[in-house]
């Protein structure tokens, strides 16, 4: 069993609210990140899939083809846009790290071949915060 | 003369739009980075002002006071804000990291004593995009 | 299940050395780490907690919180000091990384809200070696 | 239990190809992987071993050590080699970063000492790609 | 005066020999690089070039273009080839990194736009040894 | 003309301060850095010479040399050290990192060979905080 992961970027927008809440209970609660004009942040995020090497390729899992997934469900949906309004994944959610890595996960998990197994995400904020997703 | 640089973190969201063109312009000309509803960065800032060590303590600079100095007039002002509307000094041009660049080095050179000289700035926008303005 | 991680960074002097040894035996086993006058690192530590995002707040917990107890016990004791002389919960023990990142584990466990669970230390001496702890 | 890590570099030049494969099969599967006339990569190496802290010592496996055991049997192998031709443990596979990083696993297991667990490896072969394995 | 930088990344397999010299000398000289069989380097080219921002975009110079004369001009003719064979404008040349940034120079510098001024080369060979070049 | 950079790390301890001051203003002037035990870093030096690819072997100059007057003159003096204590080039000096890399320039401009012109010299401190010279 080999693990491999291929490490994607995005640019996004995003802010940080409960719609339930008061907006002084929204900066209590969230501080800068609730900025109602929005911030930003650079995302890095890591896809790590499992199996047993490929006799006639060696290969885990083709890591163009998978880059290629990711940025046809993952990059493309979320690259220099607007994670709270832009992203119908994240509609209706917080739009924190930890929801979008599970929003992330959703949209991989079912458009990955059958006979690949997707084990892990990785989903940098800041180059100081980072969350990871195991589908459990 | 030494240099002494310190590197600075603040997340923002902008836009690359121009008032005067229409929507389909801005899109023709900036492509993703004209997106309405905004996207955002990490930006990294580098700051290096020179001059000779100081006899007594060694500094060209103390680079807690730079950083305290930068915190006040760059980082506080843009850090999980949206650049072109909650940032005074960015009204009126288009929020281009260049445009950027040049606008911190207003803020900053008339904000350090008149003993330090600023040198050069450098701000990433992603990991592979940067800009860099000496004040000339 | 979502982990999510925070990045924090310390600089500290330390040497490997062993009391019930002789100089000699010192240096035959720790070579340059045993340097009587000291030696000192860059460290960064990581530290993952675990758990599921709460409904209200999308948060695991929130990274702010989380950097400023990670301040207030861990970086705060370690920061610009001896980890020999000057930190207490080292005194007694060989002054290697190992043994400092289950010492920060055991700062930690016990002053994290007790619906945050601890899930993993990693801490970089150099850029090129680290150590993880699970608690196990 | 005290997982600790040391990374190590090497340079190397392989190809993607399976001879019993056309050449255009080849360039049909591995793209620009196939180039006839190789092409390479930094490989950065991670090799993680496992234990408790030793009393005397403090260490779980003293990095230096497992440093000169990863040179003489790996990084001096495959460092300024052509993984495919001058790598006898790479002949008769295909030669991807997931075949690689199993034979290096079988060069390092046989080659620490009993007391030492090897627990993971992790191998980059580009900023963006990296396989990990567990032995399992 | 702006100066903005985009970094491409490109893999490929080189070896240092020079063809006047026997087989012995190239080793003397060159050590591990001249093995015959090649090695190869995961390189990362910066490319800066400098202007006045534009009035209009905010822009020295549209970092996405950029990006594609790179790729068209020189990451497209050097990405996973074998410098010394693959490449026209290396041949007759000991393919070092210093022939290399000046080879690429030659590339670039015509086929930017008139108004567009190159300022400067770094390129990467390992993540421990760089070089740059001015044109000059 | 091109420059040719190799970058060498070494781990040291060091305290900033002046004996000419009392220990309550030395705290006040150098907070934590004042230290009387110590601290320490992994300090990061990028060494640059420049010149002209020499016809028969492509190098402005060997990067395996450079790297070996390196580590003879710089980092095995002060790797593993305290540099207050343990580095004659320093005694007498306040342990500023900008009087530390005007202490390496001396060391290595004397002992590179007469053909080879140092340029520059940078180093981290910490991955916040650089200083660079160039001789003047």
């Amino acid at each position: 069993m080999v693990y491999i992961t291929r490490i994607e970027h995005f640019n996004a927008a995003h802010k940080l609210f409960n719609p339930d809440w008061s907006r002084e209970k929204n900066e209590e609660i969230f501080g800068k990140c609730a900025n109602e004009n929005w911030h930003g942040h650079n995302f890095e995020l890591y896809v790590t899939v499992k199996g047993e090497p490929d006799k006639e390729t060696g290969f885990v899992y083709d890591a163009k083809k998978l880059s290629t997934i990711i940025k046809e469900y993952v990059t493309d949906v979320l690259d220099h846009k607007n994670l709270n309004v832009d992203v119908e994944f994240m509609h209706g959610k917080i739009c924190s790290i930890e929801n979008l890595v599970v929003g992330i996960w959703e949209q991989l998990k079912n458009n990955l071949p059958a006979s690949t197994q997707l084990h892990a995400l990785k989903l940098y904020e800041t180059p100081r915060i980072f969350v990871e997703y195991f589908g459990e």
